[in-house]
């Protein structure tokens, strides 16, 4: 297996997002893409990661892999890619490592230990959801770090003309408004409101440096699907547990 | 009671600097202006925060306000403001709380609970120099910056033709000179000095932010005044208790 | 004695530096140039710094001096230095101080204790080595930067064709190997390979920031030497011991 990326921040910025979450994580990678699968130990929250094979500009795999690795290893590493490196990743099945070369002004290689991690198949829940928002991932950014000043927890309502963000805290209350309008799609059949946890949010709207959009879908008490794309290249979607009412 | 500011960090700077000396204020409203007066816990430094009418594009007040806040929730509030915001304060009495709005790309809301504070009626002590320094801020900031690198409080000196500032220290001393020019204004009748503690200067001079020029007051073992102003739309001054000599 | 620098920063940055590895230091004076000879308490580098009298708009020295400084406290001052002051020197023997001048915007002055210092004469060891190179700091401390993300200690090695980077750690090994070209000069009579303990290297490598150019010499199992020139101005070199193989 060996793996070439002209864009190394495309692997980069999802596994430093990642690497907040998870700990030791497997990726699958087959003929079509690089996949991770991967649930926070407090169960709270399910990441998908998918790097699609025409991201890259090699892209030479035998049969499926399953590499096993220590995120925050992969996230120090990747951390050292420069600005104009090219990022290559090669299994040596011998040695147990992935080989990762960086290559610009100059070349250098890390070599990581493959770890063991007990094959627990991650099932990707089924979601159904009628209602859903598309906007600008800065604006979501910035509505949850308002919240985040005054209150643990925010909800999400949304009717068919706003999308909008509360926080109650002890001292003071937020709250954002997003109207529809030509940077916020809204579509949804009712008024739905849910909680989820600021802290986790927090960490998932980073993926906002991978794309100016941002997909949400949630319902009434019910998971949150959040999901940046950069289209024929990836995919990165989380789901999030909602917070119980009587918080 | 609503007021609406188009440049907002002319609330936003005061109120930083302020939430370093102290924790809960009053502000008054009337007619004329939003004013704060307050001491600091160890009442070494008073403050004094004039918002003039005439620097809002909005000023509606009814009959006089007394608002008591936090001001670190206030601070924590305010630091989310973005450039382009314009901020707009009301008072809703029947919730008991200051609802603070920020519109630019988004409208964010927040509602910050009044507290109960005892009305000590602050009065400004009644000071009365004979020496005035009218100088560049950034050029005291400087000053003070270096002389805080040997020692913790500084004599602050002041002849015809120049301010001096030192310290000093266990290992070494400091000094400063600005000479009467272009940029410093010099009015004395004798020559005077007197000792100040560095960590509360280090805190006023950050006033340099609201405004490039500085006036600066004081006399033999007596209050400093420092006051920064923008015309037509606020005046920050802080009276500084002396440091006995024998330190 | 007194000696007035145009470009102050090449004093700052060496104390900079230095002033990681040591605390206190004897400064030597005589007509030809300002020198700092230091060992780590540790005994693991020893330094060498030569700031020539052509590098000073003003060099009056009578005699040879002596100055004996804490290198912390002098850092601390010098950090206050600005883009456009320059820095002059005075030694005032009577009050046993340093007086250090800044000047630019505004006059700044520091007047630091000298201390006593037991006069133990550095011997600069007589080293030889038949390896050397000379390439791009810049890409020396990136390379150094890459392997401390995996190690503690670093063996560099050395060919006819290149210089290799290599640190082995318990979960990853990192490699950079530089090739003999326009930016790297190599010469040597055999294949050598020794290691250094990383979190020196760190400290030394910032040498980059007085010029683009570092020489490093050495040998199997034998101290590293590591040169930063600026040319008739300046030398700040290191000699850093092998860290012994079992480690």
């Amino acid at each position: 297996m060996k793996l070439t990326l002209a864009e190394p921040r495309l692997l980069k910025e999802p596994v430093s997002i990642l690497s907040d979450l998870v700990n030791d994580v497997s990726f699958k990678v087959d003929n079509e893409k690089l996949e991770i699968v991967a649930t926070d130990p407090a169960n709270v929250v399910m990441v998908v990661f998918k790097l699609l094979s025409s991201a890259f500009i090699e892209y030479e795999v035998g049969s499926s892999e399953v590499i096993s690795i220590s995120l925050d290893n992969l996230n120090q590493i990747l951390r050292r890619l420069k600005g104009n490196d090219t990022l290559s990743l090669e299994l040596d099945k011998e040695k147990n490592k992935l080989k990762i070369n960086m290559s610009g002004d100059s070349s250098r290689t890390f070599n990581l230990n493959l770890i063991e991690l007990e094959d627990k198949d991650q099932n990707i829940p089924e979601l159904s959801f009628k209602s859903k928002v598309v906007t600008n991932s800065k604006m979501i950014e910035d509505a949850i770090e308002d919240v985040g000043i005054v209150a643990e927890s925010v909800s999400l309502g949304l009717d068919k003309e706003k999308m909008m963000i509360r926080g109650e805290g002890n001292l003071s209350n937020a709250h954002v408004e997003l109207n529809k309008n030509e940077d916020t799609e809204i579509e949804t059949e009712n008024e739905i409101i849910s909680k989820y946890s600021i802290e986790y949010l927090k960490k998932l709207i980073r993926g906002g440096k991978l794309s100016d959009k941002v997909v949400l879908e949630w319902a009434d008490d019910y998971p949150l699907r959040l999901e940046y794309n950069v289209i024929d290249k990836l995919a990165l979607s989380f789901i999030l547990a909602p917070r119980v009412s009587d918080e």
